[in-house]
C-alpha cells in the first residue's frame, strides 16, 4: 500500500491506473478508523480495481467551536487497518496542500443544506462539497463510497454529483453498528462510560420509530414526539435536532406517504451523535 | 461538424475521443460569433486534436435586470462560423438541460470577484464558475479557451481550477479588435451609429493609459483620472467603474510597481461596454 502526501502524487498513480484500463474507487474519510470505513473499503475493493482512502480531517467543515482541533487522529493505526483490507494507496494531504495561500474556491449545495445538520452546523456542508469536488478532481474515481450514517452527507453529495455533471458514481453503503445498536463514528471516543451505556437510546428510538411506521402510524407530529420523548427520558441526552423528512429532497412532511428519513442529532455533554432511519411505505 | 444538444451525447463524443488518444479542446461562449470567438476556435484547432465549442446563453450569470432575454442570438450563422474554422463539434444545451427543476449547486469564488464587473453585476461570477466547472465535468477539455476581453473572468476560471484541482489547463487569448480599436463584443450590435463612432474611445484611453506609464508614470490616481477624463469627454459615454488592480490578485495599487491591468466598464445609453490593458513594469 502506497501513502501519498502530494496532489501531484496521487494523481499520477489513479491517472497511470486509468490509463491501464483500472477503474478506481475512493473512499474519503477524516480518519480514526472504525468498522464502519473499513465496510466501505472492502466494498470499494469488491466493485474497483484499485482503491484509494483519502485520510484529510477538513478544517473547512468544522465550524470555529467545533472540535476541529480534538478530533481524534492515529494515522499508523488508520494505515494498518487499511491495508489489511486491500486498500491500494492512501492519499494523506496536509492543510497547506489542500488550502494554500489565497485559496479562495468554494463548492455551495443550496436547498438540502439548510436543514438537519446545516441548521447546526453552519457552513459545514460547504465544508464537504468543497473538498469532496477536490478530491473527486483529484483522483477521478469511478465510484466513490460514503455511509448512510451521514445520511444528509450522502444525498448533498449525490445532488452536488448530479447538478454539477460530475462524472462518477456515488455509492451508499447501511450504517455499521456496535453490537448494542450505537452507530459507529469516530465521535464515539468522547463519550464517558456513563454516555457509553445512554447512547444505544438513539437506535432504539428509531426502531420504536421504524416499528411505529409498520403497525399503520403516519402522523410525523405524534412519530416525532415519540422519538424526542424516548430520547429525553434518557438523563444526560440533550436534542439538538429530531426531523422526519422526504428523501432524497428533505421536504418536511405531516404525513408518512412516501420514502422518508427520521434523522436526529443528541448530545451528550460536549459530544454530538447523530443517527438515522429511512423507512418506506 | 455534429451538433449536440444533451449532455450525455457530448460526454459520449468527447469520451469516445479521448479513448483514441486524441486531446479535446474547449471553446466555451454564449454564441453570436465575431472574429474573436473564431480566434479562440482556431487557436483550439491548432493546439487540440477534437475542438468542442460550447454554446449556451447561461442564465446564472445575468442579473434580473440585465440583458438575458435580448442578448442576440444566430444558433446557424454560428454554426456556419465555427464549421468555417474546423471545429469538431458544437454543444448547445437547453436551460433545462443544464438546469433541471431543483437545480441548486454552485461554484463560488471569492476575493476576486468582489471588485471590476463582480461589483456591478452581483451574482455573474457565480453563474460563470458555476457554468464552466458544469462545462468541464461534462466535455472534460485538455485546454479551454478563453479570451482576455473578459481578462477578470479569465482570472477567475484560472483561480477556480488552481484551487479546486481541475485537470486542464487555460489558455487566455488577447483581444481582437475592429479597426478602431473597439474590442469586439456580441453586444457592440446594440450599440447605434452615434454610440458606436464613440465607443473607440475605450481603446484609446487605455493605449494613452500604457503609453503614460512607458513614459515612467506610476501613480495610479493619475493614470485613472487620465483614463477617466477621456472618456468623460466623449458625448454619451457614462463610466461603471475605471480600477488599476494588480495581477492576477487584482489587489489595489497606488503606485504601479508590478504586473498590473487597467479595466474599465462604461455605458453608452443601456449598452454596457468593458475593455483592459495588461502593463507590466
Amino acid at each position: 500500500m502506497q501513502v501519498y502526501r502530494k496532489v501531484g502524487e496521487i494523481r499520477e498513480f489513479t491517472s497511470k491506473a486509468r490509463g491501464e484500463g483500472k477503474t478506481v474507487g475512493l473512499v474519503p474519510t477524516m480518519g480514526y478508523f472504525h468498522e464502519g470505513h473499513l465496510n466501505l473499503m472492502r466494498e470499494a475493493k469488491k466493485k474497483c480495481d484499485v482503491v484509494v482512502v483519502s485520510l484529510f480531517v477538513n478544517p473547512l467543515q468544522f465550524g470555529p467551536k467545533e472540535d476541529l482541533g480534538v478530533y481524534p487522529r492515529d494515522f499508523d493505526r488508520d494505515c494498518a487497518m487499511a491495508m489489511s483490507v486491500g486498500v491500494d494507496a492512501v492519499f494523506a494531504p496536509g492543510n497547506d496542500d489542500m488550502y494554500p495561500k489565497g485559496y479562495n474556491s468554494f463548492v455551495e449545495i443550496t436547498g438540502i443544506t439548510d436543514k438537519l445538520c446545516g441548521l447546526s452546523r453552519p457552513g459545514h456542508f460547504r465544508g464537504v462539497t468543497t473538498v469532496v469536488a477536490k478530491l473527486f478532481n483529484i483522483i477521478r474515481p469511478n465510484q466513490a463510497f460514503f455511509g448512510q450514517k451521514d445520511a444528509q452527507q450522502a444525498l448533498v453529495i449525490e445532488k452536488m454529483v448530479r447538478d454539477l455533471n460530475m462524472d462518477l458514481e456515488i455509492v451508499t453503503l447501511p450504517i455499521v453498528r456496535e453490537a448494542d445498536g450505537l452507530a459507529m463514528s469516530s465521535r464515539n471516543v468522547y463519550l464517558n462510560e456513563e454516555q457509553r451505556q445512554a447512547a444505544p437510546v438513539l437506535y432504539r428510538s428509531l426502531c420504536a420509530f421504524r416499528d411505529a411506521v409498520a403497525k399503520g402510524e403516519r402522523s410525523v407530529p405524534k412519530l416525532r414526539l415519540g422519538i424526542e420523548e424516548m430520547i429525553l427520558s434518557t438523563p444526560g441526552a440533550e436534542i439538538d435536532y429530531v426531523e422526519i423528512l422526504s428523501v432524497p429532497d428533505l421536504e418536511p412532511l405531516d404525513t408518512i406517504n412516501c420514502k422518508c428519513i427520521a434523522a436526529l442529532a443528541v448530545r451528550f455533554g460536549k459530544t454530538r451523535l447523530i443517527d438515522n432511519m429511512v423507512v418506506e411505505v
